[in-house]
């Protein structure tokens, strides 16, 4: 390849590995036919209009044309903008107008979500063999009519070209919208996988892997898995809708050895393997890895490393064993869910609320900052204000809480925002949680922040009790008066109110909706 | 760090890894430390008029000093000319004038070859301890002389400003420059180690190795280490002039498991290693593994991985095992020294006469042709006509003579203008000298061109027998058609004429010096 731009490297991988399987559910091509698919696609899409800087949004699930989609829109120089299928339908229209997309291809099953945006976006693509609307271009008719050759606008593409666009998911405000070049995506990417294969880990990676990513492309394209893989030119297997049982028949089938995903996903994988071992080497994070499940996990044959990242910084920090760490003993499955290094190339500060680095000693809480060459440049896209609160000085501050140990390892213990901050100290509600979940009773459990006279704030906490079970105030003051005494959290932790409820309430994303609860409980600002 | 830029390498290794060790001989300095050095050398050398752009050579044994001032020239946005001491004088002179180098930064040892540029460049540091000449400034006093602090121009040190410039040993004419920016040598380097990383090999590098280098920095900046040895916050073992048993000492006591060199160094290591086992990674190449080296190191405990590559295309390719090959076996010790894979990013394609790739079946020879996001954007600095013949359409035509296999892998026989193209079709001379080179009596043996109004050349084999050991012509013929027999060379390889000489010269890289032998036969054109 000549530059770090998204589809030299699906054209390397033609090349060097033109048989190499990337399996779709029941599809099967070559890196070669998929890069000449790309191929077609860019002829036809460019005589339709589409070149350089046109926006294009996706809506599909991680299907083989969302993964040549990647591709072909960079064969033209065009912007791709992976859409959240997740995000109530009046955010997703948000992001659709935010990043001025011009084009939208839709499968099918998420027409309804995209029916209020009809006269809004000029250009549709249905993305399936079905029926096509009216007003929309059928994919596989572009495809047929695009001929396989490269575009003049391939070479033109450089790698400081803005790639990719999308946005958080923030529980808070609008969603927040991220552009970033080739080289920031695929310099991240790669890191991922350097990393994996630089450092010991659970989750090591290499060219004879076979990789299945649970993550969706819209996070992060898969958390890197859509650039990295063909650039090792390593088989790759993707699904569209699949229950776990189909999940855990592909992975047997195609020798899925590697995969990503978050907690509930590892979970739902386990209850389906039920008694049957599960040897998967699984790079998990996005929220906290709940001790229980990754002991069911580990004791399943699962081997996993801890990754710490987010939309608006890409991948900055991912578990690796301490040199003389023993990777199937309790000390590395305690070290991979819970303390994770900088990837290649990024930084880390743990900063106090005056700016100065917080002592290496595994317990002081501060603010996490990071640094990377690939950073979004412009910040958060038209969005001056937020930009100015989170990136400054070539430093993104991410809101997260975290604290170091003494070989620079960190745990991030809290989103600060989720935080309770107890006369001017923070008290990390995730820490909480996890404290108060390895409880029998208890199902689930959100630590939210309450105004308090005298501290600011003091944490309360929201308890589902698990059905049959029965559970009361008292037991659990008990049970944390247990944590304090092991040393797992402070005693001025203890929350000064219980609220019991019968379910609740979870993001799209599948996080704890904290802010549907303080409303519901009147701590809403 | 925030950009690619050789600088910010090692800023990241000096607050992740502070304490981890940079040994040079006797020196011991963590990479804060070198961190802290480099600062003050920048402020020095800035007040002194060095800034960005300035061209700095620098001719010194692979010292700390050297080390450091790689980072010490980035900070300022100054290039860096690393001086091969082993061109002769006239060509390192050249070399200086070509480019436009402003400063000399010159250790003793070296005084006398630079004695000539004396008026020619204007300012000289001394690089050592001893007696400074009057119109040198001395490094130490550099060292004293600046404040630790970031100077300005570091933050604007673009990944695409030209950081260093280096030259080919080119044999046939003047030595060939190459500019690289911060980026390419980055990219190139980290490459290396990547590969090394994600694929089965006998020289596997990972975070817990410790390196050592025996490839000189003028080398390509000893094939990369000055830059992925950092990334990885990685030990580095450095040592200026050292015997191989004062190598296999440093070896012993600072616990190094990783190395680079050429297949002679090799040899005199395992020489001075005499009974003692060594168990070594290394990393070699630059001219061909001979079979019995590869066999005694092998026997002894190195594990090896070839790596093909040159000055003007950076690193292309590097051994590693298909899937299914035992690491140990003798099917691994032979991969390991012949067959190469492109390094992550790079591509390589190998072409007949007429530029069509040649069939992969491991037997037809054809010309390398390389691509990489890291070729120097120029070309051959100031110097359009022989770029023309070697850069073109984003490709890098090599002149090397290759044949690849199924499975993409290549086994690089000859430069092309050492074979020998007889009736159009090429002879690699250096798989008839290999062959040759296995008879018992044989101590060195080069295979020249010889015009033939026939075939147009022919091969002349000039043979230097071992001490001790007779030899005619008529036993290397026998000799060789056992090589025929058994399938190695083809009949018509034979040479037409043999030449036996005392002593065969060598060039200041230590290759066969064909020109000098051609000249001494008449052979010159």
């Amino acid at each position: 390849m000549r530059r770090l731009v998204a589809h030299e490297i699906l054209g390397r991988a033609a090349r060097r590995h033109p048989d190499q399987l990337v399996v779709s559910g029941e599809h099967r091509f070559g890196y070669a036919e998929i890069h000449d698919r790309a191929l077609r696609l860019a002829d036809a899409l460019s005589a339709r209009g589409v070149g350089r800087g046109t926006v294009v949004g996706v809506l599909d699930l991680n299907s083989h044309r969302f993964f040549e989609l990647h591709f072909a829109l960079s064969l033209l120089g065009a912007v791709i903008h992976p859409l959240n299928f997740r995000l109530p339908p009046a955010d997703l229209a948000y992001t659709i107008e935010h990043a001025g997309d011009e084009w939208l291809m839709v499968w099918t099953g998420f027409a309804e979500a995209v029916a209020p945006l009809k006269g809004r976006v000029k250009n549709w693509v249905w993305l399936d063999e079905g029926t096509v609307p009216d007003e929309a271009l059928s994919y596989s008719e572009l495809l047929e009519a695009g001929k396989p050759q490269e575009p003049d606008s391939a070479r033109q593409v450089l790698e400081t070209d803005v790639y990719t666009i999308f946005y958080t998911t923030g529980t808070t405000g609008r969603p927040k919208g991220m552009r970033y070049r080739h080289q920031d995506i695929i310099l991240a990417s790669l890191s991922i996988l350097h990393h994996l294969a630089l450092y010991r880990g659970g989750a090591e990676a290499h060219a004879h892997d076979v990789f299945m990513p649970l993550i969706p492309f819209f996070h992060i394209h898969a958390w890197g898995t859509a650039f990295f893989v063909p650039y090792l030119g390593a088989k790759l297997v993707l699904f569209e809708r699949a229950t776990p049982d189909v999940q855990l028949g592909l992975i047997e089938r195609e020798g899925v050895t590697w995969s990503n995903m978050v907690p509930t996903q590892l979970h739902m994988l386990l209850e389906a393997a039920g008694e049957r071992r599960l040897p998967l080497k699984v790079l998990t994070g996005g929220s906290p890895l709940p001790k229980g499940l990754a002991a069911r996990a580990w004791a399943k044959g699962v081997r996993y490393s801890l990754i710490y990242g987010g939309s608006d910084q890409l991948a900055t920090a991912i578990a690796a064993l301490p040199r003389g760490v023993d990777p199937e003993s309790d000390e590395a499955r305690a070290e991979l869910a819970t303390w994770v290094f900088p990837v290649p190339l990024a930084e880390v500060e743990v900063l106090d609320r005056d700016g100065k680095p917080v002592p290496r000693d595994g317990r002081t809480i501060g603010e996490v900052r990071v640094q990377s060459p690939w950073l979004p440049p412009e910040g958060y896209h038209n969005d001056p204000e937020r930009t100015q609160a989170s990136y400054s000085g070539g430093w993104f501050a991410s809101g997260d809480l975290a604290v170091v140990r003494e070989d620079g390892a960190l745990y991030v213990v809290d989103r600060e925002k989720d935080a309770v901050k107890s006369g001017g100290e923070w008290i990390p509600s995730a820490l909480l949680e996890a404290a108060l979940s390895e409880h029998p009773a208890v199902a689930q459990v959100a630590v939210l922040a309450m105004p308090d006279d005298r501290w600011g704030e003091r944490p309360l906490a929201v308890v589902e009790v698990r059905p049959g079970h029965s559970l009361d105030e008292a037991a659990l003051r008990a049970f944390l008066q247990e944590k304090v005494a092991e040393g797992r959290i402070a005693r001025w932790w203890i929350p000064d109110r219980f609220e019991f409820v019968e379910e609740i309430p979870l993001t799209s994303a599948g996080k704890l909706h904290k802010a549907a609860l303080k409303k519901a409980l009147g701590l809403a600002r």
